[in-house]
C-alpha cells in the first residue's frame, strides 16, 4: 500500500508521498508520473490538506441496503447521481460550518474513489484501471433541505459540506474493510465497504458513461445506516479500516 | 456595453474583447485586469470557445411561470437549484451529443449569469457587484432520464450538454430582452427575461448563500415554456437580443 496526501509548507500546498521514514515532497499529483521534490518531513509537522482537488464531485446516494431502509426506500435499480459544488471541500481537522437556514445538519460517513486517468465510455477493465485510490470522506448533509427542496443540491452543497482526508490509498484491495463513523468517541454508523449495492467498479463504470471523469474528479460511494445529527461543539470521525481516521469539528454559523 | 470572448489562436485558449475594429487579445480572464497583449484579430477568422471556465455551474430549475405549468408543477418559493459538471461545456458551433441511454433530449434556452468576483454570504448589494455580464445558455437535458431518476443530475450532465455563449455581454441592462429558442429555424420558446420568477440579483444573493461563488462561475437562470425534443441531425439556436446567437448541432451517438 502507498499513502499520498497534500500538506501546506511555507504557506503553499504540495503533494507527499508518506513513508515510515517520514514525508517526501512531490512535484505534482500522484496519479501524475511520481517525482520527488527532495524536500523531506515528518507527518506530525504539517498542516494536512484535503489530497484532492477535484473538478467534480460525484456523490452515490442510497447505496447500502440498510441505509434505504432506515429512511424508507427501496434499494435503488441504478446508481443514483448527484452533484457537490467543488467549495464544499475541506480537510482533515478543518470545521463544518452549520449553516443558519439548517436545523438539522447530518453526518454520512463514506468511501471515495479518486481517480486518475481521464475516461469517457470506458469499457469494464478501463474503468477499473481509471481508479488512483480510495480516501475518507463526508457527505455531510443538512437533512430538513433535502427533505424540502426538490434536489439535494442546496442540502448537500454549502461550504464546508465535504470533508476528504486524510491520506489517499493506493495499491489496495478494498476487500471487507469496515467503514465506522463516531460522533464525540462514540459509534453512530458500523457497516462494511463491501455491504454497498453498486461496487467501485460498477460505479466508476456508470458515471464515466455520462460524464468524462478527469484525474483528481472523486466519486463519494454512498453512506450505511446510522446517519444522524450533529451539533455545534461536536468532533465527528469516519474511519475506514487501514485507511486511517479523518476528524472534523462542527462550528455555529458565523465562527 | 462591451463584448468578451474566449478564441483559439495558434491552438491555444485567449480571452478577447470584441470592438468594431477586431478583437483584442487579452491577458487574462475580462473579470481581472484587462490588460491587452497587443494582438488583434478578426472575429470572423477566429474558432470562438466557450466564453467561461467555471469551477461550478449552477442551474436554477422552473423559474418562468408558463413553463411550471406546462410541466404541471406549482411556481416554487424558493429557487431551485441543481448543478452541471463542468464536463458539459461546450462552445458555440460545437456539437451536443445524444447520448444512447437516453429517447428525449429537450433544448432549454436560457439567460446566465457570469460572476466576476468571489463571494459567500455577501449583502443584495455585493450580490449586485459581484456580477461581471451575462451570456446565452442551452440547459441541454435527457427528458426521461430526468424523470426517471431521482435526482436530476444525470439527465442533464452527460457531456456536452451545457453550450454557452458566444460573448459575455458586460454593463448591460436587462431590461427586458427577448429570449428566443430556435430548431431548425422555427422559433419554439418565445419570451422575455423580465418574465422570470426570480431576478439574477436574487438568484445570485441566493446561491452566495449556500456556497462560494468563484470569478467564472455561471448561473443558468431558468428556460421559459415551450421545451422541446431534438434528433440527430438538428441545429439549435438560442438568441437574446443584443446578446448574440448560440447555435449548436445535434449529432448521434459516436459521431
Amino acid at each position: 500500500m502507498k499513502q499520498y496526501i497534500r500538506y501546506e509548507e511555507q504557506g503553499k500546498p504540495h503533494y507527499g508521498q508518506v513513508t515510515p521514514e517520514g514525508v517526501y515532497g512531490l512535484e505534482g499529483p500522484p496519479w501524475h508520473e511520481i517525482q520527488p521534490t527532495g524536500w523531506m518531513g515528518q507527518l506530525e509537522d504539517l498542516k494536512i490538506l484535503t489530497p484532492v482537488e477535484p473538478s467534480k464531485i460525484i456523490c452515490i446516494g442510497v447505496n447500502y441496503a440498510d441505509h434505504a431502509a432506515e429512511r424508507g426506500s427501496d434499494v435503488p435499480k441504478e446508481p443514483v447521481l448527484f452533484l457537490k459544488p467543488p467549495s464544499t471541500l475541506i480537510g482533515p481537522d478543518d470545521s463544518i460550518r452549520y449553516p443558519p437556514q439548517s436545523q438539522h445538519v447530518d453526518y454520512e460517513g463514506e468511501l471515495a474513489v479518486v481517480i486518475g486517468k481521464r475516461i469517457f465510455c470506458p469499457d469494464p477493465v478501463q474503468a477499473r484501471q481509471a481508479i488512483f485510490g480510495y480516501v475518507i470522506a463526508n457527505d455531510v448533509t443538512a437533512r430538513d433541505l433535502q427533505r424540502s427542496d426538490e434536489q439535494w443540491t442546496r442540502g448537500k452543497g454549502f461550504d464546508t459540506f465535504c470533508p476528504v482526508g486524510p491520506v489517499i490509498n493506493v495499491d489496495v484491495d478494498l476487500g471487507s474493510r469496515e467503514i465506522e463513523t463516531r460522533l464525540n468517541g462514540e459509534a453512530k454508523q458500523r457497516s462494511n465497504v463491501s455491504n454497498m449495492v453498486f461496487d467501485v467498479e460498477y460505479l466508476v463504470h456508470y458515471c464515466a458513461q455520462v460524464m468524462t471523469l478527469l484525474p483528481g474528479d472523486i466519486i463519494l460511494t454512498g453512506t450505511p445506516s446510522g446517519v444522524g445529527p450533529m451539533t455545534p461543539g461536536d468532533t465527528v470521525e469516519v474511519e475506514i479500516e487501514g485507511f486511517g481516521v479523518l476528524r472534523n469539528f462542527i462550528v455555529a454559523p458565523g465562527e
